[in-house]
């Protein structure tokens, strides 16, 4: 068969037949994303194998239709052939390819062995965490590595494997670039928290106390919808461990979750879910159901949640929009002051042995403490064998203090017990874009701060709809984002600039 | 090829890879139940575009998997060459067939016309029903007569096109057994409602007044977890219209609906979907997933809801269980009676035009003025344009009440706008199943009435659950499930004697 031209009109049913395909994925997607709510939130517990069925069915089916050969050749012809210069239709393809080639490289060996390492390792994390004895969860963690390099090399053997790993969670990142952004952190950071440690803890004693919880729901249900949240297009609830999901932007669905003597926990969590929510709510329906018009990365959609809940809620001026309705649900509260509020608002509540638990400035190094094990236990210069003691001795360099045991250091987290090699640092990037994003949009909004003390949450919701919701991955990386966004590529001063002043201002050095 | 006798290995290869499509299948339609009910109960507004979107797709590829070619090669296999004789796999084998050949049957253009005409349909008499001018529904009731007739003649053109119809809900039913049963109905009901006239209504007065929501909300759920809807595998909610659905056996989801001035409609409703929902998580989990674990037709599913509706809520028995409850919850009540409680529980609150308000003895002929009319539409001896005549005539042979209008005569239920010819017989077959089950089931269990009013319920439910949740469609029709759970077919004078001994002593006549 002779090689012909193709005509712009079979290029263009080409991409019609794509997009068809892709929204028919998307939509399966929300079915799925619905099943996980209900299960969350709603299902019976009887239910549960049943619902494990169909979500296994379901997405049997989606693997089926994402690596279906005909896909494969649209694909590749649009992009043999697609030179319209159309820069949406140019995104979709490549974020389309992109899937398509993650789908369809792993074996179905790894794939499979990856399914049932997913419950191994996260059975025996949990007997190991309970008896705070690494050795129990080492051997499958090794398991991991090896299946991670097997993984990551069968979907681009010409990259380092840790590369390939992170740019799942995190499209477009290197090691080499994170290593550049790391450093520069870890430079700016340990010595801050050095001096820290002779300054004076913020008193959270002005935020002591019993609240009921049926009122710090109410009062929080106003706020977020206050900031944004459409309740036409979504629903609140409370869940176990405060989620967003949902099935669509017209269908996001965020929980809560609120306890009596803490009034700081509930308040932030529901804040941080709304940052996600916004985004999903926000996201372009003219591109609906298309891989441009997903969240760009992990990193990405954590600054969202992480904008609104450390740039705008522990700021100075939300305290000020927040003090006269905590009063008022909270009658007892009134010899609080806005400026009391914001350094207790603030306060970390136990030391920085959890990753979970630290403050702002104490967690970006934690989680360079994990990019820096995982990615050599990927490259082959860390042991598995050696990890307790490489934890213990990190968490001395950086944070000043030692675990007590494995429970406590190396095995605290979930994570690598489902193989989550380079999802770690998509926190951290998460902040700081979070940072860079909000620097950005002060200079773009004039008195935006004065706009959150009373409470005018809309100039910045739209600013953030237009910048970053509205453009989902229209980039392909989080840096050409943040360039288009806020002029400029990941800049790790403006997060440690950030840190130094607010941190110095709490703890009065 | 020669055609070689098939080995048993063969056979239950065969039977094996039927099972597992079929579950496959099942577990679609469980995610489409959930779907359906969070569409119902939680879903908000916003979000219906994208949720018949969501349904579209899993319905198309649901069929899909229903009409796979290869499904119908397993069966056509197992039906010629299956004869293992096993009871349990003959009947998996004949209701996939009967399926598949539905599923299969009608061809894509009369398909899509049906699916238009449900929404044409559908508007077409919400109009005519608010102008009350049947005139502007008539067309599309003349469509769907012809659809309705082209389609049962490309599922079986040998058999007349109403018993292929009324096949669809009520499985191994004729119009030649169903003209028996309800000519049979008809002799004896008509003098009985002609005699009732002349007797004294029910006092209602000792159950009016106003009752709070709540209260009644939190009464009837205790009452319903007595009879034995489990909490465990599934969810009691609210919603505008009562149903009961989930996604499976182990997910069963009822909602209710309460009013202030009206307290039976609550209860009764709210013990009406516990049948339903008593079927539901009854079903027989070691066939789950298998068509012969569904119930076996619309009228043994409604026969399950109206026995605990009418045999058992609405019994001198129950009001004795349920007065101190009632009392309890309302102390205004201090005067009732459980004598004075029975008759006012039953007493219908309008008069008889409307089906769905109609008390126990008139609503059969509300079903069988309707069954002889669509009977007739569909054989072509009643013709659309004489059907209001027909109807207020109808109506007042059968219950001496005429329609003032068209609204609150022919056009008052839903069914035929979406093409539903055979569905109305169901609900008085499922009242006489019922009756008869009922009547059997205090023969097989001692004392079944004084359990009743001791609240005592796990007997019953237990009977029902051997005898009809777990037989699911064993058997090929209503009437052989009668025979095995009652020793006979359907037999219409069980259910004229208790019709008759019922309301005689209720009207004093």
């Amino acid at each position: 068969m002779a090689i012909e031209t193709p005509s712009p009109q079979q290029d263009a049913k080409d991409y019609d037949d794509l997009c068809e395909k892709l929204k028919e994925i998307s939509t399966l997607n929300g079915i799925s994303g619905l099943l996980g709510w209900d299960e969350m939130v709603m299902m019976p517990e009887g239910a549960a194998d049943c619902r494990g069925q169909q979500k296994a069915i379901l997405a049997g089916i989606i693997h089926d239709k994402a690596t279906n050969p005909q896909l494969g050749e649209l694909l590749q012809r649009l992009q043999t052939n697609g030179k319209t210069g159309d820069q949406i239709q140019s995104a979709v393809v490549r974020e389309a390819k992109r899937d398509y080639v993650r789908n369809t490289a792993v074996p179905r060996k790894l794939a499979k062995r990856r399914a049932e390492l997913e419950t191994e390792g996260y059975t025996a994390w949990v007997k190991a965490r309970e008896a705070s004895d690494f050795s129990m969860f080492a051997p499958k963690l090794e398991e991991w590595v090896q299946l991670s390099r097997d993984i990551a090399k069968s979907i681009d053997p010409k990259r380092p494997a840790y590369d390939v790993l992170l740019d799942q969670y995190e499209k477009g990142m290197t090691m080499e670039r994170l290593d550049q952004i790391f450093e520069q952190v870890e430079d700016g950071l340990v010595p801050l928290i050095t001096k820290l440690r002779e300054g004076t803890a913020p008193d959270t004693t002005v935020i002591a106390g019993e609240f009921d919880t049926a009122v710090q729901s109410q009062l929080c249900n106003d706020i977020v919808k206050q900031l944004g949240f459409e309740l036409k297009r979504g629903r609140l609830d409370v869940s176990v461990h405060p989620f967003t999901g949902g099935s669509h932007p017209t269908d996001v669905r965020m929980t809560t979750r609120f306890k009596p003597d803490d009034l700081t926990e509930g308040l932030t969590g529901a804040i941080h879910e709304t940052g996600h929510a916004l985004y999903e709510q926000g996201r372009n329906l003219e591109l609906d159901g298309l891989p441009i018009n997903e969240a760009l990365s992990m990193g990405m959609h954590e600054s969202q949640s992480l904008l609104w809940e450390r740039m705008v809620a522990l700021s100075p001026a939300f305290s000020r929009f927040l003090l006269p309705r905590l009063q008022k649900a909270f009658p007892q509260l009134d010899k609080l002051t806005a400026e009391t509020l914001w350094p207790a608002f603030n306060a970390i509540r136990k030391p920085s042995l959890i990753r979970v638990e630290a403050d702002e400035a104490q967690y970006p190094m934690h989680i360079i403490l994990r990019y820096k094990l995982e990615k050599g236990l990927i490259n082959g210069s860390v042991k598995v064998a050696d990890l307790p003691e490489l934890w213990n001795q990190g968490m001395q360099d950086y944070l000043g203090c030692s675990p007590p045991n494995d429970a406590q250091g190396v095995l605290q987290d979930v994570h690598w017990s489902a193989g989550l090699f380079g999802y770690f640092p998509t926190y951290t990037l998460g902040a700081m874009y979070a940072c860079q994003i909000y620097e950005a949009a002060k200079k773009a909004i004039p008195n935006l701060e004065d706009n959150i003390s009373d409470g005018t949450f809309p100039p910045l919701r739209q600013w953030l709809n237009e910048s970053i919701h509205q453009v989902g991955c229209l980039y392909p990386s989080s840096d050409e984002l943040l360039l288009a966004a806020t002029g400029k590529e990941l800049e790790p001063e403006v997060f440690l600039e950030y840190l130094t002043s607010k941190f110095s201002k709490l703890y009065q050095v």
